[in-house]
């Protein structure tokens, strides 16, 4: 339970608050990198942290994240022709670059005057990138600019990975927390069949059923919590009653200020994690990724991530999923009686709902915190923590980390003695999983096109 | 015409307020029956008075209406499973019972805290009936909880009734007060056709067409009103001319705090009434009730209900009429002209029209009453004064005599010289057509399930 | 670039403001007259300025614009009967006729009250007229109502000319000011083909393509620009460079207080002009008038109007344009590569998208004002003129000189050294376009039939 005060510093985000301005700090996604699928293709538009926004990409391929108004008569510039390295706006021909530089105004003699007019014509412009298949941006002060995130689906080649976006109606909060609370596992995603094969009929319909994980989630709904805090968040594990006294872990990594790794790969499986960001203080977008350092992923699989398999959800085209608030779900309560226990299908879709009726913004001042909600606890603590820090004006320090976050995540079964130090050691080859410190390699080396010069094609 | 703070009084309902107190002392309808069909059936979403609420029917068939927020982190119920005498929410799986009682924490160890953090978990839970095919809730004081209304409907075999609901987008009051204006059914529900045949011909498509009294109707738009006030309202006569100096008397009853018993059934006749129901102060349920002491209703009948003929309105699964402001009450303006008044196809649709129309709460400091308002006048002083009691701590005295409801109202056609009271004794055989005082029958027991126990089913 | 305060005086309208006032000082059009399509046709609802009005057309083909809210029970009169010379309630039958005047009160007897409660029951009436087959309206003090303006449309056969309207989702204000910017001509509504050819094609779909017009258009993108004042306006002249030496003149009248008439005729074309009227301030009205004085239409030309060439748009039964803003303006991004510089279809429908994207009430104290928005800037400063003029108590002078709007625009080919008055009186015989000056028709005697008495049909 927090206190008022304390449910605001944690789900305000925009440019005046705490929470805001540590965001800010961050590389956050902001796009897949196919929603601008090539040069000059149409714009887009993109709200973060109630920022109103219009992206494009360039001639050269760099993508501009720009304020819509068009500063002559304040059209917008989503409207505009995006060509020849700028977006023009399209009532009066002005045009723009990358970096909110304007580049031509078509309707003033190029006389003595028009430099000065020109140069005055600028717009608002952050710094975005192509990063593993989502494009980035860095809304903060430009001086204290980080590296981009090693994460490893990012260094990988894209054959090895598959992102997608859901849009939740609710504050980014909710549906952060969902990734720290194991115990819901055993509810919310749960089948209710009469036999382990009717279970695992259900279930495969919205993950890879694997028949003893779903009967130890199932038979252990309460998860024995283990913390281990790092320089950029912590791991989370989660262990319960397995066969032979062994314990099943299911370990996820906080990763600041905003990703979650998943819990479900075992050895040789395909990864997962979330990364949540805020459209303004009611709705979110929630990035998922899913790669497999080991192999390509096939066609077959591609196809089921896009059906909403695993945490993928079902989405149109925008990113909106197939069954949301405004049609129930399609809650199917005979399906709920008889199968699952939701009577909704989807691991994501599950998520959104009970997330998205948790309110517009829940109400943390009135709710009652079980033990078994140590996972969300410490994800509170973590953000309450470098918001304050932020606050007394201290850069946080995961920001200037770039390089850490080139770590694992996944399940593992290991005696039931055992603690997670030494699980983490045994699965991942390294206490904190990171994937260098096991001898893994060294993350890719970022490349930015961003920084090369735009010429307009002979065309 | 009120002053600010008289219409404030009548329209306002929430927990808060005046009026919102007073109707709280009484049991008020909540859902038809049939929006929950049995046993551990899906849970539906209420909202009455401006508090939200989730409803359910238990194992043993009891109703549960509890606020829809899970104590633990806030979900919402109606996601819930409803199975085992108990709703559980599909989040963590905490399960509640119909009395708001937290019955299962399963994601926490049974250990030596378990109870009390159990015994904290409980949610608020207002006693619910089912009585007469509705739905009944109390959400008033408990140590004030009355019987429930003997309403004759209620005490009836099923067969003999016929419910349904509509929603209207209007305050409560103005539903209410069409119940007590006579004047205008002279106008609104009337034929403008050139001869009596085709006016018999439109109007049967709305109601039964009895054409001396649709000619009354027509041709006296002016009703003198007698009124006779009893411990729980009053009965409103009002009388038009009909042939050879009679009288054609349409007699109501208003019964505290918010039903309307109908003026149309002359002797052996079905009987009908309304009640009114705030959902917030912006909208409302109107309950239309249809019954007959006599005889079982037809097949053919109940489908005309069903089609909205008489006060029923022609509704959807969840009880918007299908002629709603949204599509302009398919207004037929050729119709308007050639045939029926208003180019509105039914009675209670016509209502919804004018009613709506009259402003999400109608502006009560400007209108401009007439003679022909006393009905009008005569309900809002009543409410008035209950109103008036509540705020000075009294308990409206019809909340303390249940057994009193038990009374009739309809139409009637005497002597153009015989007095209100004269009239309700030749046709009802008392002066306020108490069935019993009539020399009817006492009103049946009322039996609630609600007390039993609920035992899980053995399956 | 305005202050807020600026801004918010040019557009703010309704009646507590100095707008408000000036605009309510002139006739403005509400409706089309085929919005009223005959006597005792049905009521349309009708919004002015934030004034939500009822208009009919009574049994005498009279317009009576009234407030909607019956004064006996505050029903919508919208839902009335129209019927017999006046407006009847649908609730109760109170009748009311052009003047607001309440003609019958059937629920009450006709005793010696009647009279004084019938005369009691007045609701607020405007003048409204036909004219030009728009129907105006007078909001103003009812002293100082003008004549209606003698715009030539208006006093044309029918045959000799075109009226639509199209609802656009801005302040009224933004639209107005498209009308004197002639810069942007030269990109929205430009074509950016290969070929000259392909231009044509282009630029069929939503003009009559004149190739070298456009082509003077598309390669001066920086008119130069001549005022010249005159008592109810100004005339604004655009200048291009054409071939050998001449310029291509495009002139604009402002006609107080919202009328800009069209640049685009050349002597013997049809001419054009747009009317924009404040539905509430964040959306507006665009009447848009096609005439000529000296043939009458065809057939096909009514079509291609109809299907929105030229200024008209391409609009639903209410005025909706088919390509709006919930649909994107059905902008096709890959003909606003290959072929028109906005992607949408319809020079009314880029006007709209481009000024429904300045914002609902544009922020001009942020923009960045260039030397060719000056015919934008010369409307502001006349506007703001004109309400300063009014705030202190002046009647503005145009609302007093109907007369003076019997006047033309178009555009022109001339010497380039020949300045604006020359050009004028060149191109229509006038230094300001006046045609009973240049020796034309006196304008024709507007007829009301407002003025007659309305005498039930004897049907």
């Amino acid at each position: 339970m927090l206190n008022a005060t304390q449910n605001d510093l944690l789900t305000r985000t925009d440019a005046a608050t705490p929470m805001g301005a540590m965001l800010r700090r961050f590389w956050l996604p902001v796009l897949l990198s196919r929603d601008l699928p090539g040069p000059d293709c149409p714009p887009t538009r993109v709200t973060v942290m109630g920022e109103k926004l219009v992206a494009f990409r360039d001639t050269s391929g760099r993508v501009g994240l720009v304020e819509p108004r068009c500063p002559h008569r304040g059209a917008d510039l989503f409207w505009g022709r995006n060509e020849e390295c700028g977006l023009r706006c399209s009532y009066h021909g002005l045009k723009f670059d990358v970096y909110g530089e304007c580049l031509d105004v078509p309707t003033i003699a190029p006389d003595g005057n028009y430099e000065a007019i020109r140069a005055r014509l600028r717009i608002k412009a952050y710094p975005a990138r192509d990063h593993g298949d989502l494009i980035w941006a860095y809304l903060g002060p430009v001086d204290g600019m980080p590296a981009l995130p090693a994460m490893e689906f990012a260094t990988l080649p894209p054959t090895h990975r598959h992102v997608s976006k859901k849009r939740q109606e609710s504050n980014w909060l909710q549906a952060l927390e969902g990734l720290f609370d194991p115990a819901h596992v055993s509810f919310l995603h749960r089948a209710v069949t009469r036999s382990d094969e009717e279970m695992m009929k259900v279930m495969s319909k919205s993950n890879s059923a694997f028949p003893d994980r779903l009967r130890w989630l199932r038979d252990d709904p309460r998860p024995q919590f283990t913390f281990l805090p790092h320089e950029i968040g912590f791991v989370c594990g989660a262990s319960r009653s397995a066969d032979d006294d062994r314990k099943f872990w299911r370990i996820s990594q906080f990763l600041m200020p905003n990703h979650g790794l998943g819990t479900s790969a075992f050895p040789g499986e395909p990864m997962d994690g979330q990364t949540v960001v805020p459209i303004d203080d009611h709705s979110c977008w929630v990035y998922t990724i899913s790669w497999n350092p080991f192999r390509p992923f096939s066609h077959d699989e591609i196809l089921r991530f896009d059906e909403g398999h695993g945490l993928h959800a079902h989405v149109d085209g925008a990113g909106m999923p197939l069954r949301n608030f405004s049609n129930d779900y399609l809650i199917d309560r005979k399906d709920q009686k008889e199968r699952s226990y939701s009577g909704i299908v989807g691991i994501s879709e599950q998520d959104s709902c009970v997330q998205e009726s948790q309110g517009s913004i829940a109400d943390r001042t009135t709710e009652h915190l079980l033990a078994s909600d140590a996972g969300v606890m410490r994800l509170r603590r973590t953000l309450l923590d470098a918001v304050k820090g932020s606050q007394a004006g201290e850069v946080p320090a995961a920001s200037t980390r770039p390089e850490a976050y080139f770590v694992r995540s996944g399940g593992a079964l290991c005696p039931g003695s055992m603690p997670l130090q030494q699980v983490m050691k045994e699965r991942f080859g390294d206490e904190f999983a990171r994937i260098q410190a096991a001898g893994g390699p060294v993350p890719g080396e970022i490349k930015h096109r961003q920084d090369e010069q735009c010429i307009p094609s002979a065309n």
